[in-house]
């Protein structure tokens, strides 16, 4: 078997979801998570974008044990290679992953460079990477769309300079398998005369064809391959790591090769990174969807009962994809409760314990049967809380065919206790609006999605928003078993957010240039 | 360019999808719309399963104009093919579809038949199709999963019986790219030696790979795919029609090949799907998820200003996926409505347009401004009103941080006013249990949904609703700016239908041996 290594990129590819900004808290627990899961390498972000970015990938480098930690830096900037490995400096095992645009069109939009010169910049941007670490990956962004002989000549600047992993992307997500298939083949001849350097892939899904793509590379000889849980990321996202890991698994006799994932942590995985990201699924997405694995029960089995039917290619269980987790015993003590929380990959302490176990005696009050996911759910909230400027006190609303929608809001505005009544179409609008007069922004209501946590109708409701606020996107998350307090709370968290995104993320990665001056 | 016809099965394996019932109207509806999207052929339906899928096959085949359209008919039950002709005699060209498991686990699950006997029924489905229609399809169920030696002898046996398109099914999914071209590729070479016979593919996504496998099989020969919009059906559904037209168009560089899709009918197409049969799309789902051509505005162009950003591959304008389509003028008159419902696929007799005409008057009151999509969505609601046993009469709403959450719900039940009151743990669980009181129905609620129809917090809110009851799965939708009012209505659809599929599809298409007898 062949091993295939796993390079999740969901906290740094995937982060750039339109509206997703992760807290530092945020990140390391799903870092710990994607640990647990067992990614190889684990893209824990780009230090030198901004602060937050700094303080994740610092976090995560010295409290993340297992997988190869890496950072991103441009090659253009050399500040960025002191900022990757200044962030690195805690983690065992630690990897700068640099880039440099190889089609012309790309080279022309984002360099205004030749390919000479781009060449030049690719072995530069090794270099400068090595004299921080040993593990340094090198990306060919927009690979699919060069010409041959330039990808090969860039992927060769890039292993004499000393880049031991050389990444081929396909940035776009505009190449078809046959044509991956025929990149990889001729880089990995080229690669062949270097000693300990392997290629990888990393692919988009503007097509749909994000996954098998990067199959195709792996049957042509790459050993990595990018991926983000869920497939989440840019536009349409990344390759998805559970349909990944699952499509190796399950046709091993097909590929012959291996990736070290345990399979079990698939579920929990992507619940997190739905949670947190509050990017939802759709319910025929593969391997996750809550459709994936639901069979018609109506056709008739005409062979032994005790046979499996012959639908099923891999199992939910196999998966950790049953459905709420186990029930929890409703006499659980707190040590006991500490313990459960751990196992779910929750270390909680003192104070954080205290609001965990109140918000849990809490739910055991009002429903009637608590799941592992109910608990997943007041982990994430109560063990991960941001601090911000606005908090909801209280909310009352009433609604119906006949009188007006109204709500009556109290809130704490940098420790101002302020209130107000309003009226709106539904009881969800009155709150939105009086919420937005009390805070006195206004930002645009983007997208409003809902979705009950466990079954039943008195389920945990997850209401996720998604606000636009002068080209600014941020998302918030509120979870409540009223619908419409757990809009509240998401309105109020992602106001929060619009606070701080304001004033983070100031460098792109893809801001190679300071300032262009058009040539003559 | 080679042409390549596109199958259409959302009406029936489409259909399959969890929960997902649809009326005749809704049907016709959605038939309407795929012959405007330009669909080669148009699976209507499985006549013999219940006369709900009768009357929609009679009322496609008789109403909609352009492509052939299908039905489906079982091997084993010479009545299915008699259905199916009754139910396809208005159309102008009809093909009866029928089918054979050919895997050695699928035979003998369905079947109890060898390769031999399972070769004798091919040949007699295709011969009883052929007394009744010319265009007779025969799909492999289940091919990847089998010897080559068997699906060659099989599609062999049912060109010889006179059927013209032979489909090959990867029925769980199971397959890679490059088993397919193999196996399309052998196959082929089997039927050059008849003229006149097409090779066609149908792709299920349990890997995440339905696209790419099908794409594989157009490049060793096949001359059909089998599609979904949206890519919904059993589990995690089948291949999506409008990736597949998408690639082929922004790849016909690569693959040489058109289809006879109208892009600009994508964004129309897959909103309706989504909307009648509740099953969302997923943020990051290609070419249809809202973020699917969102790019990051704060990424530097360093290019000309003028120049489009290198990132796209395709537009989304040329697929028809702005975003709310145009706005609709305030001073519109009662004919001019009409006239755009007609353009949008929708044509209002006396009593319907008043209907309309009178939700799109009330809607002009309550919200600033009225895209095409809110009409879209009124259309649906008020064109395509089911009849049902329950009806919402009055709903009262309270809820908030202190008060218990409850409703006030009036329904006619059967003609009878009844109304009652209750609480929960929100004022969604509050109307939902006060209605369940008054209906003395306690179904399951699996799932609730909520998505905006359009942006800003005065959007229409659309609530899908799941319930099981006996383990009969349906689901619901309602409509409202409240979004409370959206989950009642929603509800008691939901409710309504439960009512009507307890007496409807008894026949399952993979009940194919009336009683079974263990072999001896």
């Amino acid at each position: 078997m062949t091993a295939i290594r796993i390079f999740d990129t969901t906290l740094r590819d995937g982060e750039k979801s339109p509206g997703t900004v992760l807290s530092v808290e945020e990140k390391l627990r799903l870092a710990r998570q994607l640990a647990r899961l067992g990614v190889d390498v684990l893209e824990a972000g780009f230090p030198a974008a901004s602060e937050r970015q700094f303080e994740a990938v610092r976090r995560i480098a010295e409290e993340v044990q297992g997988p190869v930690i890496a950072a991103l830096a441009r090659p253009t900037h050399p500040r960025d290679f002191q900022a990757a490995a200044d962030a690195l400096a805690g983690a065992a095992r630690r990897r700068i992953h640099t880039f440099v645009p190889v089609s012309p069109s790309y080279r022309r939009h984002f360099l205004q460079m030749d390919l000479g010169e781009a060449l030049g910049l690719a072995a530069k941007g090794v270099e400068l990477a090595r004299e921080k670490v040993e593990d340094v990956e090198f990306s060919l962004v927009d690979a699919l769309r060069a010409p041959l002989d330039d990808v090969t000549a860039m992927a060769r600047a890039a292993a004499e300079a000393g880049a031991r992993i050389i990444n081929i992307a396909d940035t776009v997500g505009y190449a078809t398998p046959s044509e991956v298939e025929r990149l990889v083949e001729a880089v990995a001849k080229v690669l062949d005369s270097f000693d300990d350097v392997h290629l990888s892939i990393h692919c988009h899904n503007d097509l749909g064809l994000a996954v098998a793509n990067s199959l195709a590379a792996v049957r042509a000889g790459a050993r990595q391959i990018h991926c983000t849980v869920n497939g989440i990321g840019e536009r349409a996202g990344n390759a998805a790591l559970e349909e990944v890991a699952a499509i190796l698994k399950a046709r091993r006799d097909h590929f012959g090769c291996e990736t070290g994932i345990h399979l079990d942590q698939i579920g929990p995985t992507c619940r997190l990174v739905k949670r947190i990201t509050g990017i939802g699924i759709q319910a025929h997405k593969p391997i996750v969807g809550t459709n994936a694995f639901f069979y018609e029960i109506s056709v008739p089995q005409i062979a032994d009962a005790e046979e499996q039917p012959p639908y099923q290619i891999v199992s939910p269980e196999e998966l950790g994809l049953l459905d709420h987790g186990g029930e929890i015993p409703r006499h659980i003590t707190r040590d006991q409760f500490a313990e459960l929380a751990k196992r779910l990959g929750y270390v909680l302490d003192g104070d954080c314990l205290d609001r965990c176990w109140a918000a849990f005696r809490n739910l055991l009050d009002r429903k009637e049967n608590v799941y592992e996911t109910d608990l997943e759910t007041i982990l994430d909230e109560h063990a991960m809380a941001p601090e911000g400027r606005y908090r909801l006190l209280y909310l009352n609303v009433s609604a119906g065919s006949i009188s007006v929608p109204n709500a009556t809001v109290q809130m704490e505005v940098d420790g101002e206790v302020i209130q107000d009544a309003g009226f709106g179409q539904g009881p969800v609008d009155a709150t939105f609006k009086t919420i937005c007069k009390i805070v006195r922004r206004f930002p645009k209501l983007v997208r409003y999605e809902v979705s009950a946590v466990t079954s039943g109708t008195d389920a945990l409701g997850e209401v996720s928003v998604r606000l636009e606020e002068d080209g600014q996107l941020v998302q918030g998350r509120g979870v409540a078993a009223d619908i419409v307090m757990a809009s509240a709370k998401a309105l109020i968290d992602a106001m929060n957010k619009l606070e701080q995104t304001g004033r983070q993320e100031p460098v792109s990665e893809f801001a190679l240039v300071e300032s262009w001056q058009p040539r003559l």
